[in-house]
């Protein structure tokens, strides 16, 4: 039997469990505020059918290619490229036949919830995936796919989705973007976010490319730090215009500092000429997060800041598969000191808004809930990654909320690719909040009217306030 | 309706409920030890009415002005004066409102469980605050404030509080700790403790001049090392004379190092004269805590160490309105090399005993408890600050139990300058203390005889033992 | 009476306590595997009776020797020999004394609850230890020591010990283990593994000297760096011609890295003349673990790794009492940067196994199951030490399942030098297990027959397969 029991995710004692469900039911219809992901605008776009469950459900996830590759499957089984070319990709049946033969692997993991979760209720599946199965299921949902209630649109529509937004380069034309919103077919609103990562740490693979091209739009020379800038300002605006209510930033370490313009400028030209060392490329990418807090400052886009993942652990991997194939690595990380600078600087700002979002879950309590609990600008971002799971939720809930409230934190954030995987996510967080306020409740430290209107506040209010959104 | 349910803080599973209400029942009434706290001694000197409830639960509180602060609202609304005089200080009923205002923000927090638990059971309270009861509870609480059952001294009674440990400055002439101790119509007990941070980390303002107001007391000459040290014995030794039991040190992390006399005094000098570099200061101050525990084991007082958290973390605010204004934040805190040359000096010293208090919890399973499972001078630190919370508290007895026991922890501090709050404070723990030792004994892990006698031992024994109050 | 409840161990609510113990039921008389651990191969050798009570319980257990030092014991009336001679060990009915007298310093810990086990289980008593009770325990464990039952092959076979892994030496000759081997009236497996600590670090005692028998084993020149290692190959290849099944390594940081030879033999002749600094010393330690693992993938050792411990923190106990006398403490460790030369070069080849032991929980969701979960060679060690208890081992299981699942987990190690206590750890931690599945079932997440499938795995099946033990 696959997993998709009314009562998952609720406490299991007998005190709380009533009051979880009955927290839970007043929100679960409320429609989707999805302020960060990474769904491709295409697929709104273009609206076509899904093409099989394994480009689904495989291919493109790597939180599910990651437990199949430590299995021992190869990625290329798995339908990713080897881009050396030295292996065949393998077709698309052979990496569903992986997944399901496999299933087990996923037991009391988040991406097991999910998908059985989506497996149930959006494909009406009742029997746990495994080898003899794999070739019905895979027939089976391919024809769902094939019907029109599985086209990306229809299903934007069926999930209740308020706003979604994607992730884009600083130099993409929005196109995509000005083409669904000029849609009068589609009403549904998906915005960009202004991702500069690439632009703004030198040690990015063609940084200098970058840079050439930015100023190619701005019109100044390559080597002007000044023109460097304002294109970036200019780029920001422009996505501003575009719909975007956010500038997302990803760093090993939140390392921020104030430069004088003339080190500035020396390191920039430094960093084209490629004789930057470690440490200034460092210091540079530190001035530049600085840099993107005072522009926030001015533009109003919300500062969303993910540090402390070790990205592409294995060379080897990278060099054959390229990002994102499933071993970017967490570490210990730092804010208290590396924000400081940007703190002092901007955190008292009005209407600055600063989200951080850790995957070393020692930072909620001791770090991150105290800076929210001080500084009007600073919010705490949703649970990440690994840690956007169900034990992992309430551990963050119980690390941050004693400190910080319900008042300090990002709303959810649902960070996917897998667009199919998004109602899925948001019930998840939905079921563990009432989980979390039930226990309160229970515990005699919540009224349950109250726990009724944080519960509200937290799937509706507070991601529309924190990004901007009712404006 | 004010949250106070008589059950508050048990599990809620119906095996380990009622075991834990039994377990509480049993030390709910046992008088207070309160060995460490920031209470000012003039309040019980001076036994005069509480001005108004804005003085008394926002004004002081920084756990309280955070979050309102991180709302949006400012320090001077809340009574806290601009020293730059740039703003004017707001009225006591500003204040007030904006807590009742945004009673929300601190559902689920450390605060707003101890401001519910006092306003429901020593002013009766029974409504939420909010916006339109502000003006009326004011009033209220005004009137009640004004009432000898209100005063200080009546409450310090009424709280059966047996032993409260102020914490003063080295140079304080203990003058009201005295008239305390001489009055014949107070018989409470209340003690000073030596707080030397100032006098022993050169990197505080005016360093230089507490060394000279030291030198100026011991008789010596500003510039003589030996006389610094003598004068700090010295005024440790007035500090045991009048009633002192231990010595608090707050550091950013717990360093120690054991110099020769020629290199400290070298260091003493350079510091003097302002040329010490930063390396140098972290020495020096290393060093001092290194005398400081050398001390502790000719003198008997009990060495705190309070460490691990960025002070002043805002430049900005701290220039305004000074230290302790809500934005003091934890950082990732090292114990186990650090403390090892005083481990190694005096570690084994009969009668030394140490308490190390973290705001950084990965350090309780991973150094304190293994550390104080093993030295006996070491002691583990209640849950401190922002980990001073129900969830929080919990942790931490699961993180330090299975490795060190009941025996080695410090009992219970309210480490507060909020008076009204002591008895909140020890009734939580006395709760959660019950609800921990509840959970045992439903795990088959304890006899709910040997549970009883361990949290009678924890609220009674165990802090006396620890900062040698039964002597 | 003495704690040794049926349901010990599971949840306390009522909807996944039975499941717990349904599930426990179907595991709990499993064989045990036992793949590493401290007991001496001797002991099943001789097959002598235990002397008594002290000699078995108190005076080899560092856990239960460190609550009573500190509680102000000294370690001499323990049993231990101070090595300087200055004071007389003490009577082993004396180190009995102690530890009943002082039973109540270990309410709570895992040695208490192992303690409690062993005496209830295996010698049938009821009542807690105590002062006045002491001697007649003494007397009636001795009298059962005596008995035949009671013999450590009689106990072996009694527990149902499949496989029992020691630590050895890699310059024993390991008779004791062929000897065993060959017995006829012993059908135990009793393996010996490689511990190479000594021979790669060089800032260990004697590290010459031992560098200097290992040529002299294998025939080539002390100083000849390519005999050294040749001379470790050739152990490695003795140990598993005897029929060791993996290597283990204990490191303060798990750092690694790939030197060129002639730097390493530049390091190992500083090394040998004693003239290496500590990074360089830091630096050969770290290319002798990447070379254990370069020799793992060649002779199929399996390769353990144990990090993150502060060893014999207090000098003057080491100095007199040596190493293993209570005061070995965690750190703070990182896994994610050090392995990476490591698994960079070995992290995907075919049948290499390595697992990762940490005793700094934090490690757990952020590094280890994220490594994990993405190489297949990379296996998440069992908790280890001090978080080899009932609450660090469920917080261990939530921190690495929703990341890694249950596949990626070395199954239970019990690494315990205390042979008494190997099928109290085990059962410990089945039942641990089954209550960890047994909320997951109780939550919606997991059906009951996959969780029944997945403990059978985790007591049997996964060891097995990460050991290497099934071939």
């Amino acid at each position: 039997m696959l997993q998709n029991d009314p009562d998952r995710l609720f406490p299991v004692d007998q005190a709380s469990r009533p009051i979880a469900r009955e927290l839970y039911e007043s929100v679960a219809k409320l429609p989707i505020i999805s302020p960060h992901g990474h769904v491709d605008p295409r697929l709104l776009h273009d609206d076509e059918a899904f093409p099989n469950p394994a480009e689904l459900f495989v291919r493109y996830d790597h939180y599910v290619t990651r437990l199949l590759h430590a299995a021992g499957i190869p990625l290329t089984t798995l339908g990713i490229p080897d881009t050396s070319g030295a292996v065949p990709t393998g077709e698309p049946r052979d990496a569903w036949r992986a997944l399901c033969s496999n299933w087990r692997l996923y037991a009391g993991t988040a991406s097991g919830y999910w998908l059985s979760n989506i497996f149930a209720e959006q494909f009406g599946i009742t029997e746990e995936p495994n080898a003899s199965n794999a070739d019905a299921l895979f027939d089976r949902i391919s024809e769902q796919l094939a019907t029109p209630a599985f086209r990306p649109r229809a299903l934007f529509a069926q999930f209740g989705i308020d706003v979604l937004a994607t992730t884009d380069d600083p130099l993409d034309d929005l196109a995509i973007h000005d083409a669904l919103a000029a849609d009068p077919t589609f009403s549904g609103r998906v915005i960009p976010t202004f991702r500069p990562d690439a632009y703004i740490n030198p040690r990015t693979t063609d940084w200098a490319g970058r840079v050439e091209r930015l100023a190619a739009w701005s019109g100044s020379a390559p080597s002007d730090y000044r023109g460097y800038i304002e294109g970036l300002e200019g780029r920001r605006h422009y996505f501003v215009e575009h719909g975007a209510v956010s500038a997302d930033h990803g760093v090993l370490q939140p390392l921020t500092v104030e430069l004088d313009t003339a080190e500035a400028e020396s390191l920039f030209a430094a960093a084209l000429r490629g004789t930057l060392s470690d440490a200034d490329a460092a210091r540079f990418e530190a001035h530049m997060l600085f840099q993107m807090a005072r522009m926030s400052t001015e533009d109003g886009l919300v500062m969303t800041v993910h540090a402390g993942v070790h990205r592409n652990h294995s060379a080897d991997t990278f060099h054959r598969f390229g990002p994102d194939t499933g071993h970017d690595i967490p570490v210990a990380t730092q804010w208290v000191e590396p924000l400081r600078p940007l703190l002092n600087a901007f955190g008292m700002v009005e209407d600055f808004h600063l989200v951080l979002f850790s995957v070393d879950e020692t930072t909620y309590s001791r770090e991150i809930a105290p800076l929210a609990g001080f500084y009007p600008s600073v919010y705490i971002g949703a649970p990440w990654w690994f840690l956007d799971a169900p034990d992992a939720v309430l551990r963050f809930r119980a690390a941050v909320t004693e400190t910080a409230g319900f008042s300090r934190g990002s709303g959810f954030i649902d960070d996917t690719r897998a667009f199919l995987s998004i109602p899925a996510r948001h019930d998840m967080s939905r079921r563990l909040d009432a989980a979390f306020l039930a226990r309160l409740v229970a515990e005699g430290r919540l009224g349950v009217d109250v726990a009724h209107d944080i519960l509200v506040d937290l799937v509706s209010t507070q991601p529309k306030k924190v990004f901007k959104l009712d404006r």
